[in-house]
């Protein structure tokens, strides 16, 4: 049987990682076998092309090359890395994926939709994931819990009326897939938050 | 006064080097100031993109993303070097521009022209070179000339099946676009190629 496709979405700061591995063992102790991944990245050389989308300091970055750096990660994290694990019937966890490109280059930069979904429609033939977690949260919360981390990288340095905008794009994705995407309050107490995530994983489960 | 933009397409082999350098020189006398480049590359981060499009023997890289890579990187020529150039009234020569990529990743590797118009539209606008010089050869004289060359890439590996679909797809755009597109023919000796190439750059110096 073919595996399920579960990502997680949320803005800097609102506890993705954590969460993932909560994800990760609940699958797991429910006896599937797991691949927990990223985008941008999953492989080598997707990996590549996130380094060259978030580190860029020398040279800017037009947003259109952007997204076609994004999309083209994409393609080779499914085609490489994520259709094979789910036809072999692993479970693959994914910290971010095409919501996220929603959120970021269209409602955060400002990329048409329109061109997002042809790129999506292109890469991703009908690949959807099975169960989308939106952890969602003020940016304000989020981005003080990412500072006090190591290296923010690009976008982690971007201000607070981006994430805003960020994450409105986010919910408005939620409520246009509401069957997918879940929407978790990543403001609550880490308990309350883990015990909603729970809940939502025994629809798939 | 702004500056014009001409490129040299041909496959491997058919000397677009030494015609590259030809065309600079011509332009040069002439008085204007060139930018010699190149695609895929041209820019420090679409050099980084195009080594990824080029070798990647660890990992199968699907023929889209190839595409997509191609469109980002080209994405940060023009905007970061070919249209600032050009403003500045600089000719820009380039080795190969978007014909390549309707001959290689669509004659060659078959994607639908129709992406590939899309993404040209999107990424390019209305930039279109001036005057395009198409080396035309047999590819079986273009490889065994490339052959004599260190370090074959990924796509001078390919068989000469391969270049035969890459050379049709050349011509037809030729036949699509004449007014911009000049034929020239790249098995004639070195002397007489050089001929009908100055011949060609007198339509736009």
């Amino acid at each position: 049987m073919a595996g399920k496709f579960i990502t997680l979405e949320g803005i800097e700061g609102v506890g993705k990682s954590t969460n993932v591995a909560l994800v990760d063992s609940l699958v797991r102790e429910s006896g599937r076998e797991t691949l927990v991944t990223r985008e941008p990245g999953g492989t080598a050389l997707a990996e590549r092309l996130r380094e060259i989308a978030l580190h860029h300091e020398a040279e800017p970055m037009p947003e259109l090359a952007e997204l076609l750096i994004m999309f083209a990660a994409r393609c080779l994290h499914i085609e490489n890395r994520i259709r094979p694990a789910l036809r072999d019937g692993v479970w693959v966890i994914c910290d971010r994926f095409t919501d996220a490109t929603y959120a970021y280059q269209g409602g955060g930069r400002g990329q048409e939709d329109s061109r997002i979904a042809t790129l999506e429609d292109w890469v991703q033939g009908g690949l959807q994931p099975d169960l989308t977690i939106l952890l969602d949260a003020d940016p304000k919360v989020g981005l003080q819990r990412a500072g006090s981390r190591s290296s923010p990288d690009r976008f982690e340095k971007e201000r607070i009326e981006f994430f805003s905008e960020v994450r409105s794009a986010y919910l408005a994705r939620a409520r246009r897939f509401p069957d997918r995407i879940v929407v978790v309050d990543a403001g609550a107490p880490l308990e309350t938050v883990q015990i909603n995530i729970t809940k939502c994983l025994s629809k798939v489960l």
